[in-house]
């Protein structure tokens, strides 16, 4: 089977790293608009060749759609217009827009839309894994819009990368990962802001930060050029939490204002809930 | 060397475990009000045998202190009564408020106030790790106010620890680790209940939840026996840091309110910063 992954980066390279180690894919082509990656992309094995958009749909069998989603909100119903029975599924972290990006199209069917629910702090082809997807959820929304050998295709690609499969409407996906996702780069971003802030006064401050201030700041150095677009794509949903979020803190503010001790240990011991779900 | 670990959770009994391998402890005794804890310190090996306070601080050449800080000082003034050449040194994650419990203590020069920057988010005997402490950093408080062996006991114990030393007063060290730990953790206390909160209304939100949920949100799993005295103790500079904090996350906010998607991507961008520190 011939691939084409548009956006060499961490998500496509990933992707193409494990569906040719698997033998699923016999050749690989890559597109993308950055000249660096598309070198880097060749010389790690990622793809066997660059092509220009049009020329690698036309000769593909799946169409992986992997760049920063507004280039693929933009992208799309471009591709949408090449194929014929070509499969096209994108990866991208919002659901919503992208499928009323494809929602009228007369080739909507060839469409899946999917988000794999995996990815690091950093971007860009050197930064593939080959194991990534691995016992990790990916969701598929708005399967009944695709056609039944469209998604059958890509259920494959993702049981081959070993992933288990959750299928939902996309309003719902996106409220979701505002939640489990979103909201922890948000943090993350203003917790590295707010340290860097200080830094400016005491200029060793990390000289003591260790695992913990590490595990919760290291989302802090994704690339902004993904996640602004996410941001906007999902700006009311990150809101709502991130309003959320902030009276949360504010209890916690207020209990050390009040030196209300008791409830300090109360908002701990239901923080602690999370035991249930991080094992 | 005969070395009493009071306290033989998480630190005390990752730096018994150490100290035993390195062949510093000949014996390890154990002094802890928890029943079950000197039960499992006993079975793990991180204990040789289990005292009351004062017998197990009288036949020993080093006294750990490794009690949650609430109790630590109370029982300094303690322990100080009871030493004459004994060295005491403390764990404790806050540093103003144990040197003060010492200051005008007549045996104040057997203490030394040290916070080795290593911990996890769990705690007691069972949580313990033998290589726990390598490679970090451990702040030593306030040294001038200890007798020159005891520092050098001290500095022994973190140099066979692999830890490198820290010297700063103790003041100073409650500010930074306000910012590099203590806001950690309110931040993943307050996003676990900013979550559960919502799985209230949508019982599988966490379907999704994957590496950067979990990161940021680790440490609410965080013992309260262990972080309210943190909080109590550091109140004010742990409210200063959080008030920046709570402010950083309004510009998110505002950002997102207004659609200012220029400014958000400076934010990100200057949160990027944090590459420097985290490689």
């Amino acid at each position: 089977m011939t691939i084409t992954i548009i956006g060499t980066g961490l998500i496509g390279g990933s992707m193409a790293l494990a569906l040719k180690e698997k033998g699923f894919a016999d050749k690989v082509i890559g597109v993308d608009a950055n000249p660096l990656h598309c070198k880097q992309a060749l010389a790690l094995g990622i793809v066997d060749e660059i092509q220009e958009l049009a020329e690698a749909v036309t000769i593909s069998d799946l169409v992986i759609l992997a760049t920063p989603i507004n280039a693929a909100e933009v992208l799309l119903p471009v591709i949408l217009g090449m194929v014929n029975k070509q499969v096209v599924m994108d990866v991208g972290s919002t659901k919503k827009i992208i499928c009323e990006s494809a929602a009228e199209n007369k080739n909507r069917g060839r469409f899946v839309a999917t988000h794999p629910m995996w990815g690091t702090e950093y971007s860009g082809p050197e930064a593939a894994v080959k194991a990534a997807f691995e016992d990790k959820a990916v969701v598929i929304c708005g399967k009944e819009a695709s056609d039944k050998d469209a998604v059958e295709l890509v259920e494959k690609v993702y049981g081959l990368l070993g992933m288990h499969l959750v299928y939902m409407h996309s309003a719902d996906h996106d409220v979701r990962v505002a939640y489990v996702s979103h909201i922890s780069h948000i943090t993350s971003f203003a917790l590295a802001n707010t340290v860097l802030e200080k830094e400016r006064e005491e200029d060793t401050i990390f000289e003591l930060a260790s695992g913990g201030f590490e595990s919760t700041v290291r989302l802090a150095k994704s690339n902004p050029a993904m996640w602004v677009p996410i941001f906007m794509q999902n700006r009311e949903n990150v809101l709502d939490v991130l309003n959320e979020h902030i009276a949360q803190l504010r209890k916690f503010k207020s209990c050390l204002e009040k030196e209300n001790y008791e409830y300090l240990e109360e908002l701990i011991e239901k923080a602690n809930g999370i035991r249930r779900i991080l094992k």
